[in-house]
């Protein structure tokens, strides 16, 4: 609805006092952004974004990301004002404290109504694009009457310096995202100072130069900004609207400097700034006629909502939609049954290849899924023949060609998992998961279903040398939070660990695959994967030895058992491809399969910190703990030992001392 | 000198011939992007770029980085056909296998021509930025007599299409880096196909954006590659040449295709290119007036050498430069003296302001060091009064407002070691190493001495929340071969810490710092850090625990003990700045610290993987396998029990059972 300015002008300045209360109380955040976007905010709640404060899930709400999430009272403030049950004005009287959901940084998973956590510069934007993408292609599959809604994003200037911007607005631009709209705070302020201390440059053209339409406005023009956003908002190209604004707006000695941005104001400038916006009630509190002004808000987006039911309801695609957004798997699922036949089988394939042919089965039975690739879809064998391209000309392909953005992609992903509606894969080689990182750790911190397809897992890439040979990688990502990292060692593995990602709705998988063929080591069983490390062969003579190896190393593990088992030393296999699901089993399991008595011996190739915590202090870690080097793959293997005549003697060795 | 295009046409057909018979030989490689480019390299070598292959380590040379390190046939041809020792064409015959210098991609610790190990995309172009810095600051110190040279780089698609080509070429333009020049391959081909698949941006207008001046060329015209040279060199801001080219241009069947790309050709198709480019000559051989024009390049730039040490001996500055380039410190360096005076003081700080203060003995005595911040200076605490800004109006500054362009700094410092003459050190907050890590990857790699000052080093940045605590970073960082990852306890330990970084000229450091301030604990001993680990306290009761810390939990550490002497249990504490040292040490030196005997504990607030190493498996690991939360730190560490209180129970159940 448009309210005219008088209204709109305290209903921005209730954001600015919780804001500035809030951080004060805490001794801690960041009032200035949300005070300088305070009137942004306040016209693109009111006359713009579509939203639902009763059902902060309804599926065709507009999204709306902070990506400037350090802003976060921002989104703290229109939450609460606006109506919705999370945050109340308690959580926000605890704001940064220990459980009070309004954290330092907004977190999707403390509070319904924040779409995303953001805050590390960039990605929020980044998975915007995400969104949009999820938006249009669920647009294609299930008509307008069901998807049908924008997506909003506030950015600063750090995430418009960052590099993750170049790669989602060119990808963005490229889709012709264009209902994917951007208002930057261009408050020409960063933490350092002006931000001409470090920038030149002219950032609309650079906009234009890929393919968004530009508006600018005064950010605290309410006629001005309602201009620019409706601009925006009719633009068939994505749009950034540059809001011209003063940082920390209504602290008036503090304003428009970079003393605002991350510390609480002090009691003499907040007490200065209700003089100077006229702002009489105490702290954390709203005058009656100012809240209902907010709260009134959400009528429109009420009976929006109430009309989009009924045409759910009457929707011969409600059942099919309603269980895509609430990301189960079809009815039936059961891929376990096709992989099952598999182990009938005997194929030595990659197992980069090894994850085609599961897709193969999979991309089919689940529709939601959509795939894609970093610019190494024949690499990473992740196109399959039931995900056509999703394009700016059909939204409704399954397989985006994120082009050669590995960060731009991961964070995409993450978008497309928190809009739902879509299982998101994409891959790239396993050493790139370095470019985009903390994209997977956003994966994991807001649990969310997204799958990386991580190839060419190790120096069994070969000839290209140390700048593309995993050494650190899979164990480091094993380090972070809520991410299962899968190494399979053969193709019936390797669709098992895709049955284990599809399954997990709140947790994100990596997939860490082989360029090199590898033998079909599994010819029963039934998803031993599951648990994480199994017994994949057990001593025939006595057992002293228990090999535990991953992916590709495990038919070495084979091998030397062969050899050790030869000498009549009795050695089991133990094959762990998700080390984070083991760990998982209780003490029995583990016991049983890692018993104390036998020597314990890791065989990975890759770092071996970390592999103590299997074989105990008194194993031994057979691992590669340098950078690799640029050689055919075998000549690599021999050359750091990972070969059955470099490794039994260490076996024997420390068997007989 | 300028060749008529009749002789410059067969040399660049040798790039051509010996970069498809050497990826023919080893039947892997990328032959596509030397033929494209093959055209414009020659003419840059021939007429440009200023070399003398007789002395490749020549400080004053220009520096040519081929940012599509795929193309790494390229480079090892220039080098080989103009007449540098390495790589000879036995090397070049053996191209990718084991032992040849002539790796997958080019690597700077194999072949002294080679700048800069390149590979990962957009990270050449982006330590070109870096090496452009040097030398304007260089020539700033020591005048045109002595510095005064260029920067060269080829690049791709995929450089201009990563994330870190926006910050770097920001970086550049706002810098005003004249010299840098960059020659775009612009085949308009990438991995998975056309580049319209994934892009529609208008490359040149976003380098216009960025500051920077944008000449075209046919990059198959040699009259017209060296009129857009001519203009690149001559334009005072940063140039882009985007060169046309067609990929694999002299395969007649497969140029202009992604099949060129990452592929042998096939010897039909090998066959048919010579039969096209009219090249007779046998595989790997050269015609002896091809040769003969190549090896003639180097005259004139061995005349400018020449001439250039003909005014290095006369200067006043030649001991000083000289010094600077072979990376020695100043003569007389000790900052130890001056560190060890503050064992008699008692300070409590922050590690990051102890960081800080180290500065402020080290930047003075240490004229080459070069800090910045990525837009985190006042939170990183790495700007010194010795360190004022270094900006386009003066070059002479040392200190760099980077921006928020985590990957683009991390990449600007590589290039600045890389070039010599500068340490160069830089900040920002620990979890934003995931944003430019495989650039700290690289610095270990290239063997370079950069410092990575990394503050806000655990949950104990409290209120900020899950997004910005690192909790698997450090571990994480640990894994990479040839990084030293310091985490100080304390101001003594952060003031060893930075002085063995800084005397390490082969190994890049990573500095952990805290945010939270943190007592001295050490009041005696000398470089103790040096050996990675330390008893900082003996038992007084027979020992019966070794407790094991680093930075901000070794307090802690030293708590616990006090309550567990207090139950005459006799408690070791191990402080453990840097676990890259301490593996370095003797077995002896190893058992003596950590004895079999007694119950081992690490406390450090990050993951636990790892920990296993030294505590054993029957030891106990204190850790955090969880993301944050936000909080005030103490809120923080006492709910993820990093307390007395909950440490000294668990230590004495295992004691007692």
């Amino acid at each position: 609805m448009t309210l005219d300015s008088a209204r709109l002008a305290p209903m921005a300045n209730a954001i600015r006092a919780l804001s500035m209360d809030a951080v004060q109380a805490a001794n801690s955040g960041h009032p200035g952004m949300p005070m300088g976007m305070a009137d942004v905010a306040t016209v693109l709640w009111s006359e713009f974004l579509s939203f639902d404060p009763a059902d902060p899930h309804w599926p065709d709400r507009d999204r709306f990301v902070l990506s400037a999430g350090h802003g976060s009272m921002l989104i703290y403030s229109l939450l609460h004002l606006s109506g919705y049950a999370s945050p109340t004005i308690g959580d926000i009287r605890k704001f940064r404290q220990l459980g009070s959901p309004c954290a330092g940084h907004p977190e999707n998973f403390l509070i319904d109504g924040v779409e995303s956590t953001t805050g590390p510069l960039g990605q929020g934007l980044a998975m915007a694009v995400g969104m949009a993408i999820a938006e249009r292609h669920l647009n294609a599959e299930f008509s307008d009457d069901l998807v049908d809604h924008k997506t909003w994003v506030i950015a600063g200037d750090g995430c418009l310096m960052e590099g993750i911007n170049h790669e989602a607005i060119g990808l963005a631009g490229h889709l012709k995202l264009g209902r994917l709209n951007v208002l930057w705070d261009d408050n020409r302020i960063t933490i350092d100072g002006a931000t001409d201390l470090s920038t030149s440059e002219d950032v609309e053209a650079r906009y234009r130069a890929a393919g968004w339409h530009v508006v600018r406005c005064d950010g605290h023009d309410f006629a001005d900004i309602r201009r620019a956003l409706s601009e925006a908002q009719d633009d068939a190209r994505p749009s950034l609207v540059a809001c011209r604004t003063i940082i920390g707006k209504g602290a008036p000695n503090k304003q428009g400097t970079s003393a605002t941005h991350g510390a609480a104001l002090g009691p003499d400038e907040v007490a200065a700034a209700r003089e100077e916006l006229g702002w009489k009630a105490a702290p954390f509190e709203i005058p009656a006629d100012i809240l209902s002004d907010w709260r009134s808000l959400g009528e429109s987006g009420k009976s929006a909502h109430s009309d989009w039911q009924a045409r759910l309801d009457a929707s011969p695609h409600k059942a099919e939609f309603t269980r895509r957004m609430a990301g189960d798997l079809p009815a039936g699922y059961d891929a376990g049954k096709v992989f099952a036949d598999w182990l009938g089988e005997d194929k030595k394939v990659a197992t980069r290849k090894a994850s085609e042919m599961a897709l193969d089965v999979l991309t089919p039975l689940v529709p939601e899924m959509v795939g894609g690739s970093a610019d190494l879809t024949g690499s990473n064998n992740t196109k399959t023949k039931a995900t056509t391209p999703l394009t700016a000309e059909d939204y409704s392909g399954r397989y985006v060609y994120y082009g050669i953005r590995e960060f731009g992609m991961a964070a995409a992903m993450n978008g497309m998992a928190l809009h739902g509606g879509v299982i998101p894969y994409g891959g790239t080689f396993l050493i790139f998961s370095d470019y985009c990182r903390n994209a997977v750790r956003l994966s994991a911190l807001q649990q969310q279903r997204v799958i990386y397809v991580f190839t060419h897992d190790s120096i069994g890439l070969g000839e290209d040398g140390p700048t593309h040979q995993p050494v650190e990688q899979v164990m480091s990502l094993r380090l972070i939070p809520n991410l299962n990292v899968f190494r399979p060692c053969d193709i019936i593995e390797t669709a098992e660990c895709w049955n284990l990602a599809l399954q997990d709705k709140d947790t994100p998988s990596v997939l860490a695959l082989s360029r090199q063929n590898l033998p079909q080591l599994r010819h029963d069983g039934e998803m031993l994967s599951a648990k994480g490390a199994y017994r994949l062969r057990s001593a025939k003579a006595a057992r002293q030895v228990v090999l535990i190896a991953t992916g590709s190393e495990v038919e070495l593990a084979c091998n030397v058992a062969d050899v050790l088992e030869g000498q009549g030393i009795g050695t089991d296999v133990v094959s762990m491809p998700a080390m984070e699901l083991f760990d998982a089993q209780s003490v029995g399991y583990k016991t049983e399969l890692l018993p104390e008595d036998a020597l314990k011996v890791s065989i990975e190739a890759g770092a071996t910190l970390g592999w103590e915590r299997y074989t105990g202090s008194d194993g031994i870690q057979i691992g590669l703990d340098r950078f690799g080097a640029s050689a055919p793959a075998e000549a690599l293997f021999d050359k750091f030992g990972f070969t059955v005549d470099a490794i039994v003697p260490k076996i024997l060795n420390r068997i007989k001392s």
